[in-house]
This record gives structure tokens, sequence and C-alpha cells, in this order.
């Protein structure tokens, strides 16, 4: 990492010092801007700071690449691990295992949240630029003064900024204040299904499971999930309709619904019916908000990560897509030149359909894991898919290995996606056709070999005459022509 | 208005005093319910109150029945003047009538919201059983102990309810409240459009247009409105895009865009550019959200009105939706024995889906009003339906008068609206084939009166025996079965 420039002005103050608040405190840094960022929890890395919020988190390439830009990468993967694919758990026990790529090399890796946190915020400290505020609750926020109010364990404290950036997450304090401003449209919609977590811990010393995979026990109406962790236990997720989780109310019910279920992970879990009852149920938040950005008479303020655009976690990218955005924002300001309200404004047209659309992709994405990674035409499908990627390789790409292993705007990938389906269909159509045609060449050349030449069984002067003027050689090169648009994707 | 029985619990706490707020206290006092009804302004009544917001409100059939039901609707009717159609005003100052119904006698009636407001507050006075409690901005609710904090001039006060219904408006601070409680969906969205209040004086000593109608002045873009007061004034509403409502910046400016577009308000309005100049921009916003009604530990909490569902103004169903909101939940606590919790969630099940839908049509007739009430093409329409509503009384009838003369469920009024369509193409149908037969029939009649008769001119034994075995007798009585059907429209 160079070394951090001379702290001078603009002063820029974030709010939240969760992932995303903490690498944007990272990038404004080391552009040299003096940043204060206020947290309204303690500081995890003290003792007792109370266990925060989980889902492992699955870091790919989008988040791996803004950790790359404030050199981070490597010290957060170190404490990762790498899952090429799925580990599919049928109710009979039987695994099968599905990369994630077509190499089966790629990886997404897991990595626990608190632990991600307390690398950034140590990262953060390493930057004299930077302030840290724990503590410090967030109460009122306006962006025509500039003004904050905090409250804070020794009272209620004022600050005053000329920038504003909430990264504070789905429930965002900043958002709510600026969600009562005339023109502020809010979308906020939450899944039925609420979230359970629980964990297998290592058995004799070892993972109770492969570690190389991202374990799913897709079930239709519920789902459950596991991560590996570095000391050889699994975080599992367990999604289930809210009312049906509530139903589970006493160990038998849970004992019964899990041997139903999940024969082969209740084994795992010497104390689930006490893990099940001490740990909260979680819920699932899509928001969507418009504008991002608002330029008051003293500040601008903005949001980012989850406070702009909560997704659920099924796609793995809600921290992925976050980080993104500091990258998008530090490429803004730097376009700029560090003018904080056109960069602002700028990193959210640029970023508003993108995180639409992931948003989409994720919801659609617990389908597609609670239930159609079980069914065969799924697999098939996964398994002609990772054909084609290698008998083209650049060329088709799916749809996951975009999200997850290329910086290709998400945007840009559903377009690239519709691209192939088009050229796939079209391909399947030429083959079924040239197939056809094959086979009729092919009976009629026995039979002539069996009872001589059958009449019409080449075309005839007045077939050539006819289609051949019409789609012959002319036209032909202009259908070849369009060749070089496949290169394109 | 008969008297009110004596005070016994359930005790309820409404937070608004506004429209709803009030006709709902005095709904549940008429019940024998004890009430506190909280408001964050000063009591309107009193001299420097403050000018409260407008556009001026046109009441109709659906609050007329709920103020009808607590002896209110001749008192509120006194204050109001009748409207019973349209006045188009052309950008050449042509006007044109249309009524709103088929009779031309049903008319809307314009009153100021402050106006009803008093008349509303005098109302809730009259019930020992209701207290009113002015400046007091509710800051803090909790479901789970029913736990009420306010701030007041003379500092923060407490109250605690088991019952606490937010009818508090679009901006409503007991669903902010809620909004935060997992499972929440809140869907607020803004129209682009702004709207500015002006001012038509009486000249005179009289009203300076027809004050029989509801004034408009469509122009695509924009559109203005006037709605006459018992003052001989006229309350005129412009919209137009926030963005240019604000490039009127400068009295030229001002001067330039109504001559251009609203040359005969213009000549109406001597103080345009003051006027224009010191009147706020106001804004419009769709609220959505679910649930409505929480069942916290301690208390019931709902929301009624703006705070459930705020609309656009354009079909002028804002407050009669509010209050018939009110009537519903009274039906429903009669049904349930005043079992609130029960009450209020089987009025939540009743009204959303009608809510939802008005909120549709009230965006969907801005259109109309800015564009198509001047076109051609909708003025014939409106005859057309007008005449079908003559020829078959209480079977046709139009959207707008469904929905502004009756109280059958906005939802019903979509369905049997759709139904009408059906039947009405349907009709035309048959009559452009009865007519195109009749034309056959009689030009061969002339024809043979001429020449003699034409081969082909009756059915064949052929065609008899094919189509008339398909579609014969049989089918036929199957196809005549299905018209009583048409009797329940």
């Amino acid at each position: 990492m160079d070394d951090p420039p001379e702290v001078a002005a603009p002063e820029v103050t974030i709010v939240g010092a969760g992932l995303v608040g903490c690498l944007l405190a990272c990038f404004l840094a080391r552009r040299g801007h003096a940043v204060t960022v206020y947290e309204r929890r303690p500081d995890p890395r003290e003792e007792n700071a109370g266990r925060s919020r989980s889902i492992n988190l699955a870091i790919s390439e989008r988040g791996i690449d803004a950790l790359r830009r404030v050199g981070l990468d490597e010290t957060v993967l170190k404490a990762a691990l790498p899952m090429p694919g799925r580990m599919m758990h049928a109710p009979d026990g039987t695994l099968s295992f599905q990369p994630y790529s077509a190499d089966g090399r790629r990886a997404i890796n897991s990595i626990s949240r608190s632990a991600l946190n307390r690398a950034l915020l140590d990262a953060v400290g390493g930057f004299p630029g930077v302030r840290l505020r724990f503590r410090h609750r967030l109460t009122t926020l306006d962006p025509d003064t500039g003004r904050m109010e905090f409250d804070t364990p020794g009272g209620p404290v004022t600050a005053v900024a000329p920038v504003i950036i909430g990264a504070d997450g789905a429930g965002s304090a900043v958002r709510a204040r600026l969600q009562h401003r005339p023109g502020f449209d809010l979308h906020q919609e939450y899944l039925d299904y609420g979230y359970k977590e629980l964990s297998i811990p290592a058995r004799d010393g070892d993972f109770a499971l492969d570690p190389g995979a991202l374990h799913i026990w897709p079930r239709g109406r519920s789902m459950m999930i596991a991560l590996p962790n570095p000391d050889r236990s699994f975080t599992c997720t367990l999604f289930w309709p809210e009312r049906e989780l509530a139903e589970l109310d006493t160990p038998a019910k849970v004992e019964r619904a899990f041997t139903e279920n999940y024969p082969d992970a209740r084994a795992l879990i010497p104390d689930l019916a006490a893990q099940y009852a001490l740990n909260p149920v979680g819920h699932l938040v899509t928001v969507r908000c418009e504008p991002w950005t608002v330029l008051g008479r003293a500040a601008v303020v903005s949001l980012i990560g989850d406070a702009a655009h909560a997704i659920v976690p099924f796609y793995g990218q809600g921290a992925n897509c976050g980080f993104e955005d500091c990258a998008e924002l530090d490429r803004c300001l730097a376009e700029t030149g560090d003018d904080y309200a056109a960069a602002l404004l700028l990193y959210e047209s640029r970023r508003k359909v993108n995180t639409d659309t992931i948003a989409r992709l994720a919801l659609d994405n617990f389908v597609e894991m609670r239930d159609k990674v079980a069914s065969r035409a799924f697999l098939a499908r996964k398994r002609a898919e990772h054909a084609l990627e290698r008998i083209l390789p650049g060329r088709y790409v799916s749809r996951y290995e975009l999200v997850s292993f290329s910086t290709v705007p998400y945007a840009e990938v559903e377009r690239r996606v519709a691209r192939q389906r088009r050229w796939t269909a079209a391909a399947a159509l030429v083959v079924t056709g040239v197939s056809a045609w094959a086979g009729v060449i092919l009976r009629n050349r026995v039979r002539a070999a069996v009872t001589g030449p059958e009449p019409g069984s080449k075309p005839g002067p007045a077939a050539k005459s006819g289609l051949a003027a019409k789609w012959g050689p002319g036209r032909g090169r202009a259908g070849t022509g369009r060749r070089p648009r496949a290169g394109r994707w």
C-alpha cells in the first residue's frame, strides 16, 4: 500500500463503520481527504462488543477487485476459504458437486462478516486522516445546514460537514432523514421468509463437511446453506417462511423438522434445539430508493451500499455490490477532480441501474437455490452451459460467472445473457436444420446405393434459379458479414 | 344526532386531528369509547393558527355517506357548493360544460379543507368522551408497551394506550414508527409534478366564473383547476412539472407563462406574480404500505386515511376515501363486538384492495384531466357513455359516476367497469352484424324487386346442415341462458 498523502480538504463524514463504510473511508483517505466515520455500535474489536449479525459472506471478483484497489485483497483472502462450487445435499443424503465455473477452478470465498469488518477497521486505522467515532447514533441530519446530531453514551454530540455519506446499512438512519423530503421515492419490501443461523462444529478437529464448497440443502419450501469457517466449523443459514420458523417453538418440533428435511445436517449439530431457541430470526428486505444524492444548501448527502440498495443475500452479492459502489465513487471523484457533488451524482447515475438489476437477480436466485438446483433439468442446463463455455471460451459465459467472476456491470451482464440466449437459440435451430438435412442426404445416398437415383434427390434447375438467386452468394456474404458481431460478447 | 352514551372502555388514541382523525373520533365516541386525539399543530379554530395546506376538496357520495352516519352531512353540505360538471377552458377562451352524471343533476361539492376541518372539530367537541390535545407532536411509539412520547410547547409528554390509530396524513409519524419493524412493506412515490395554489377573487361582489362547475384548463404538460368558495372567490391549483414551476422565478416569466397558457384566468388574478412568489410549491405523493395494523404485546397500532394510503388528488377521492375508511372501521367494530385488534385487521383486509385501486385510478385520472378532457374522442366517449346510462338506467353506469356518486367499493367498481366494457363491445359487434345483415337483406330485396331472385340469396341446405347442426337451437339456448347474468350489473 502506498503511503497516504498529507491530509487536506475536503472534509467527508461517513455514517456507518460496517464493511462499506470502512472500505469507502480507505478509498477517500487514499485520495488525501479528511474522513470522520461515525458508528452507532461499539468497536467490534473491543472485548464484549456483542455479536454482530452474520450470514457468512461470499466475497467474489467484484469485492476482491475493490479491495485490490486499496491493497487489501491479499489480507482479506488470507482469512477466507475458497468455494469453487455448490455441494447439493439430497433428502436421502446423496451429495452432488456443481462447479461454479466451466474450468472448475474459479471460487467464491467464504469469510465471516465480523472478521472482514475487523480487518477493514484495522486498515482504516492505518490512515492518519481518518477518525473513527464509535457509539455515535445519528438522530438528526439537515442537508441545508450540514448539521448532524448523534446520541452518545456521554450525551448528544453535534457535528457539521459539507459531505455526508450514509453507509449505514439496510435500516439506514441517513436514508430515514432523507425520506421525508419531497421527491424522495422509497420502496421497501420484505420477503416473507426469515432466516435462522446455526453452527456445525468441527468434528474430531476437522471439518464435518467438505470445506471446498458452499453446501446447499434445497427443499422447495425451505432451504439451508452452510459456509466453512477457518476454525473448521460451518455457519448454516436456514431459510423458511417466517410463520413456519416461529411454529418450531419446542425442541421436539425442531427435531422433527430437521429429521424430516435435513437428516444429514441434523446429525452434525449436537445442540440443535438449544441453538434454535437462542438465535434470533433474521429478516430479508429489498430497498430501492431515489435519489441517493441530495444537494442541500450547505451539504451534499448521499447513500452507498445497503443504505442505497439493500438486497437479499441469495446471489452472494450484497457486500460485493457495496464494495463495487466504493470503487465506482472513487473513479467518479477522479473524473470530477474531487468535486463531491458532481462525483456523487455521477456515481448514482452509473450505479442505480446496476443495483436495481442485482436486486432482481438476487430475488430470482432464491427460487433457483431453494428449488431448481435439485432438478435434473437445471443440472442438465448447467452442464450444457459449462460445455458451451469450454467450447467458446470468453464468448459464452454463464450469468453466474459474469456476476461472480467478472466486474462487467450487472445491467450489462443481463444484456449479454439475453444476447447469448438469442444466439444459442439460433444456433440450436441451425444445428437442428443441418442435422435434418444431413439425415435426408444420408437416407437418399443409402437408398441410391441400394436402388439407384430417385427423381428430386438433388435440387433441380428451377429450385436453383429461384432460391439461389434470392439467397445466393451475394446475400451469403451479407450473412457471413455479421459474424464478427458475435465477437462482441 | 343521538345523545352519546356514557363514556366507557375501551380507550383509544388517535394521532392526528385532521379530517379523518376528527371523523373517526366522532364514530368511536358514538360507540361510547373514550378517545384522545393528539394533533401536532395548534387548534385551527384559534386566531393566528397559521394557514393550513389546501387543494380545495370535492366531497362526493362516499364522504357524504360517512358524514351522514354521524349526522354531519347537512352541516357540512351547507358550507359546500355543488359542482354538477366540469367547465373546460380551451386556450382560445372557449368554454364547454361536461356534466358529471347522465342526468346532469348529480354533483360533487366544493368545500375548503380548513372549513371542513373546523366543522369536524366542533362536532368532536360535542362528545364529552373525546379529549383533544393540540401542539402534541408524536416522537416515539412502541406497540409492545403502548407507550407514546410527544413534543409539546411545555416539554415532552408521555401517554400509554392499548389502541393507537394513526390518522396523521401522508407524512404520518405513526407510520414512520412502524416502518422500521421487520416485515413492514412501504412504497412511497412522488409525481414529478408539483402544484401551486392561486386565488381568483370575487369580481364586483360576484363569482368571476360560473360557480356551478369545477373549472379545468387542460394543457397537456400543465393543468389548472379552480373550485368555487362560498365567499365568491375561486381557489385555483396549478399543476406543472416541478422543475418548470421553479423556473418561473421572475414576475415576467410568470406573466408570460400565464398569458400563453391561461390567458382567461390571467385576466382574473390581478396580483398573479405576487401570489405566485408567495405561495409554496406543494408535492404529490402516493403511499402504499402493508400491514396497516400491527399487534404489539401491549397495544394494537393501525393506520387510517392518508397515513395508510396517500393518493394524488386527481379523482377528488382523498378525503372521501379516508371518510369511507372510518365508516368501514365502524362496521368492523360492530361486527366484532368492539374487539379493536380483530376489527382493525378486518378493516384492513376489506379496505386495502380498494385503496390500492383508487390510488391507481387517481394517477390515471391525472392524464385524463390534463390531456384527454380536451380531445374530441374523449368528449364523444363521454356523450356515448351518458347516452348508454340514460338508455340503461342503473345497468350501465360510468366509472366516474360509480366512483363519485356511489359507495360501491372501488375494486368492485373496476370489476363492474370491465364487465360493462366487455358487454358493450359484444353489443357493438352484434349491432354491426345485424346492421350488415339487414343491409344485405335490404339490398337483395331491392335487387329482387328489380331483377328477380338471385341464387344464394338465402342459406342453402348445405350451410344449414353444417352450421345449424353445430350452433343450432341447443347451443342457442345455452347462449340465451347466459342473459340473466347481465342483470347483475
